[in-house]
């Protein structure tokens, strides 16, 4: 949920004019960076090998995020709220890490973060050309299929050992088809993190601000075969004592999850009034459940912890997308754009109509989208299930099946290029706390019921006579899913050992699995393959007159953007400016959470640089994903951590506005100021090669 | 927050064309009622008399619904779900009534339902050339403080004791204003009501559903002298066999709470985009939160009951009008109807520019509640700081400075003619929980502090160095308002009193309250008096076109609507009965809350006619506010009780589809044989005139 992949059915079209009116706007590929458009906007010159730097020494962490290494030792920076899934997952009731913050006393100290992925991207290959073939002459849903089969035998064939994950990312809506090779690193752990106190200093309330004052930065480390694993790409620090100032130019890679710039009016629209208002609906009542189940006490305060940020997040990001769409001024310039389009393209004689009709289908298919939105995401996208053991309880239960079948022939996700990602979530030590999926499957059930209705078949199947408390307590309480090893043990086991565990979260996954595989087969077939079949048509129009001096839209794979350092004037009159200072911290602290500064801090207070620079902002394009970005300077060092962004940048599904849309940045100067100064972390400092850090601005 | 009374800033226009194609459409006043109208789509009459009796049978239940006399002994018939409040104010830890059901064994042992009040409707006056009278020649925001002042006159004038309540009623958006004067009781008690379980089953799932099986009824008592009232005009009951059946006519009286039919486009796209998403998001987070609270314990969830409904009940609605105004349809419809008023307006030379300029001014008044509306919202209608205790101290904080002012100039809400309310109000003895009130105003600060921003200086003097719960807990601990004789002390002694209590929640109140009273007079000023002035162009223009052929909106005044018993059939082709039996209540029972029917009517199964009518549908008119209203036959006996409408009725707001929309009853049959067969409540047979019921449909 942290990056709010909306890895959704609804997939981009492409429509509207070049966007790339603006410097700062654009989450460029590294094999289409226009390094002309660059240098001509910063002046500065980005040539292919300091590019393949900048890819080499950039991380994607899988559950959602992104990072970098920043020693040749395999440290890795990402956000607190990137690595807090792992930090929650090692703490125990007498440790708690996310209260305190961890630093490991030494490298065999290091703490393991179960499941943990690490991808770095190695190498792009346009498969384009595969792709198209393996569809030609074949009808909407046929083509659907074939396409899906062709990408899993493009992802077995690249993926030659565990050490690699490869996927054929859709770029530009279907009109292009890359294949990124990926290092994987499974063995990961967890070195620094400050308390969450000063992570996330302000909270909540603070979620839509700038200025802000946090340290959301911690430090993980790869491993292979047991030890640091090697990393001769790395971001290095500016010399001590650089200076950042307004306007100077922020290189940030990283992997934005999702946008929706490219999409016709029709897609907009269908996401608006049927998925979003939903989605802030689901969100708010499930936050407002946590938040008094963490009441309950301690232990569930420290569970839930997790699944309250990701539902933060999301709703933060949908909040800003409502922004956007309600109100007209976004929606109304999206009309705009495709009237445009749409006219350029009618005068094409011979493609106009085709051109027209693939508007049409996209209309039509919106239209069926609609209709089984609810029904899709409460069965198959597990909204009506939300719990960790039901989710693997379904996987086993695929695997146990999809595994007998030939590759080309599985579902997505049980390809054999697949099963490695597969084997370490399975695999995966990560605590399971009863009371808290009880908790989640019971308010999923709930929603279940209501959305579906009582009457529904399906929900009668479900429930039978139990209320979904009963029913919930009694798949958690029965399960034994919880044990890595016995799920790692039904894995292998295949259907035999599935079917003779008699799980009662296995069985609940069998009830609902046919009719889940159907409307997912509908969604398939009759929304998905239509869409890309109608983005063909049209991204073949878009790139006759545009070319690709556009970028494709955000798919959760490695970009980069440039923006600088700046400010913003509100639509008030209110002028915010771009560097915020440790003394404003102090000065927000009132000792009441949020605003509850760590002991470390305030014990640190006399020896910090009050007035040196703690965040700032820029005019960088970024979204959910983009967490934990390196911020680098034109020379590509390391002089920030993308956190998070203000409250317009949250629009920027739809588009982007330089003179609002801001960035929002951990200074890395503040947080060797603090490793140093309040954590002490001299090792650390030494191996970022940070020399004394300098008092003062 | 029963009836969701959006007595909102942002009042209704008329615009579109007569609606009044289908028979059954239509809130009329019961001084303009269509008789031939009626007539001609019945066959039946209704005579002036016979109206009159409809009038003097009915009743108000202030807090929101409606109810009618149904014994010449002041015995009154309403929903469980309206009466609930009382019912949970009346339980102990040791006699949870909500759970188990009342029945009071003798007239004496009826409860007292603490401040709840029953308005029986006199007289109309019409006193729309007074108004007119009062503004003329003023601008807008004069024009909107001199019909304020002139509404309280009119209202003082006509209170001629505490028995009479008299209000202004705002109807066909201010092309009239009419007088309504109520007769007032103020002592109401609890007869009889049923186990939740009943009243209520199938809960929240089947919230959108039809068929049902609820016994959503309870019986109150109007007392006057400490006696049992006389009510010589009362609904009795149909001779004992007779049949209800398909196609049979049904009127209805009762309260509809508010419907914007009326409204310009650019009001109801404000209210979408601005007004209801945040509703929706609002309540979606309470509704969450509450579920948990009730998890903390018996008692818990007892207190929390009440809020629980209506927050249910307030989310169904909204939900309904959601799906009204997303997707095109209805918003669709109101905009073509405003496209054709303005086209015939347009084609007088002399009014037409006029009209067109007050559309231009509605939209501009839009602008600015959009930028008012959270400020508003959170401050003066109290989101920010919804708390019982709060709301008293408001109360007697305004009431300790309004009430030195001479009448015309005060608040509304502090005239006068309010006082009698007032009093009952602050003196009524409602427990108050304040482990509940901390929950709601711990909730209520937090979005509070999200929505205006921890950095907004109101924020920062609400909360200084405080959390939410930290301040929450503070002035709940230590305020003494849960007494009512410590409220009406401070009523009595005024400002002096209510300066010298040291209330901490009274000096919460007085933080917030210039900014509160600043915001509500720039609504007042701003927007609600420039639409009112605008409505007044367009509605004179309307009336000239359609004269008073059409109803006005719905104002939580006494209407008259009828109808026919009808089922429906669903877009999807299911058709649905319009009658439900007890034989299917028992089909549906699982044993599990909320399909567990209470062991009364277990133990009672073998003595009920399972096959007899329990619930049943038809196509009247109504919304929320019409809860408890009377169905009656044709000879205006009683037949049923509204008690909800299905899924389609939701839209209501926005306009009417005879083929889809449907009222929900329980069956007045159904009530006799519950109340002989399981309750055993002889002596309420008797006084409902009902003989011994028949066993059968």
């Amino acid at each position: 949920m942290k990056s709010r992949l909306r890895v959704s059915a609804l997939l981009a079209l492409s429509l509207s004019a070049p966007l790339g009116a603006s410097a700062e706007e654009g989450m460029w590929t590294f094999n289409r960076f226009p390094a002309a458009h660059y240098e001509k906007s910063t002046g500065a010159q980005l040539d292919p090998k300091r590019l393949d730097h900048l890819r080499a020494s950039s991380i994607r962490v899988s559950a959602g995020g992104s990072a970098s290494f920043v020693s040749p030792d395999g440290l890795v920076l990402t956000n607190h709220h990137v690595a807090s899934d792992c930090i929650e997952q090692v703490s125990t009731p007498k440790a708690d890490y996310i209260k305190r913050g961890f630093a490991a006393k030494s490298r065999d100290k290091e703490l393991v973060c179960p499941g943990l992925e690490l991808h770095g991207l190695t190498r792009i290959t346009d498969v384009t050309a595969q792709v198209r073939k393996a569809t030609e002459g074949l009808d909407d849903a046929k083509a659907g299929e074939a396409r899906r089969a062709e990408i899993a035998r493009l992802e077995k064939a690249c993926q030659t050992s565990e050490a690699v994950h490869c996927e054929v990312v859709k770029l530009y809506n279907g009109g292009v088809w890359d294949l990124y090779e990926y290092k994987r690193y499974t063995d990961v752990r967890l070195v620094w993190a400050p308390e969450l106190g000063i992570a996330f200093f302000g909270g909540d309330p603070d979620n839509f601000m700038f200025p802000r004052y946090d340290l959301d930065a911690s430090l993980l480390r790869a491993y292979e075969g047991g030890k640091p694993a090697k990393s001769p790409d790395f971001f290095a620090l500016p010399p001590a004592g650089s200076k950042l100032a307004e306007g100077d130019v922020v290189l940030v890679t990283g992997n934005p999850g999702s946008t929706s710039r490219l999409n016709t009016v029709a897609q907009t629209e269908n996401w608006r009034d049927f998925g979003l208002v939903p989605r802030l609906m689901y969100l708010s009542e499930i936050r407002g459940a946590l938040v008094e189940y963490a009441r309950r006490g301690k232990e569930q305060a420290r569970h839930s912890q997790g699944l309250f940020f990701g539902v933060e997040n999301s709703l933060k990001s949908f909040r800003g997308e409502a922004d956007a769409l309600f109100g007209g001024a976004v929606l109304e310039q999206v009309r705009v754009a495709e009237r445009a389009f749409k006219e350029r393209a009618l005068a094409n004689k011979a493609t106009g109509p085709k051109v027209m009709q693939a508007f049409a289908d996209i209309e039509r298919a919106m239209g069926l989208a609609r209709a089984l939105r609810t029904r899709y995401d409460m069965l198959e996208r597990g909204r009506g299930f939300n719990s960790d053991l039901f989710s693997s309880a379904r996987t086993l239960l695929r695997a146990s099946v999809e595994l007998q079948k030939p590759d080309a022939e599985r579902l997505s996700g049980y390809h054999d290029s697949n099963l490695p990602g597969l084997k370490n979530q399975l695999g995966s030590a990560s605590p399971v706390y009863a009371e808290f999926e009880i908790f989640r499957l019971t308010f999923a059930l709930t929603k279940l019921r209501e959305l579906l209705g009582a009457d529904d078949p399906i929900v009668k199947a479900v429930l039978g006579k139990d209320s979904p408390e009963q029913l919930a307590t009694r798949v958690v309480r029965g399960s034994k899913l919880a044990d890595p090893k016995q799920r790692l043990r039904l894995l292998d086991g295949g259907a035999a050992a599935v079917q003779a565990a008699k799980d009662p979260m296995i069985a609940l996954a069998a009830v609902v699995d046919a009719e889940a595989r159907a409307v997912r087969k509908r969604m398939e077939d009759e929304v998905d393959a239509v869409v890309t079949r109608a983005h063909e048509t049209i991204q073949a129009a878009r790139f006759e007159m545009y070319g690709t001096t556009q970028y494709p839209d955000a798919t959760f794979t490695p970009r980069v953007n440039w923006g600088k350092v700046r400010g913003w004037t509100e639509p008030s009159g209110r002028v915010v400016a771009p560097f915020t200072t440790f003394g404003g911290a102090f000065e927000r602290h009132t000792g009441a959470e949020p605003f509850a500064l760590p002991k470390s801090w305030l014990d640190a207070k006399p020896r910090l640089a009050l007035d040196a620079s703690f965040n700032f902002s820029s005019d960088n394009d970024i979204i959910g994903g983009n967490s934990g970005s390196p911020a680098l300077d034109a020379q590509g060092r390391l002089i920030g951590l993308v956190f998070d962004g203000n409250i317009h940048s949250l629009g920027g599904d739809y588009g982007f506005d330089t003179a609002l849309n801001r960035a929002v940045f951990v200074d890395a100067r503040a947080l060797v100021h603090a490793l140093d100064v309040v954590y002490g972390q001299a090792d650390l400092l030494r191996e970022l090669g940070a020399a004394p850090p300098a008092k003062g601005k």
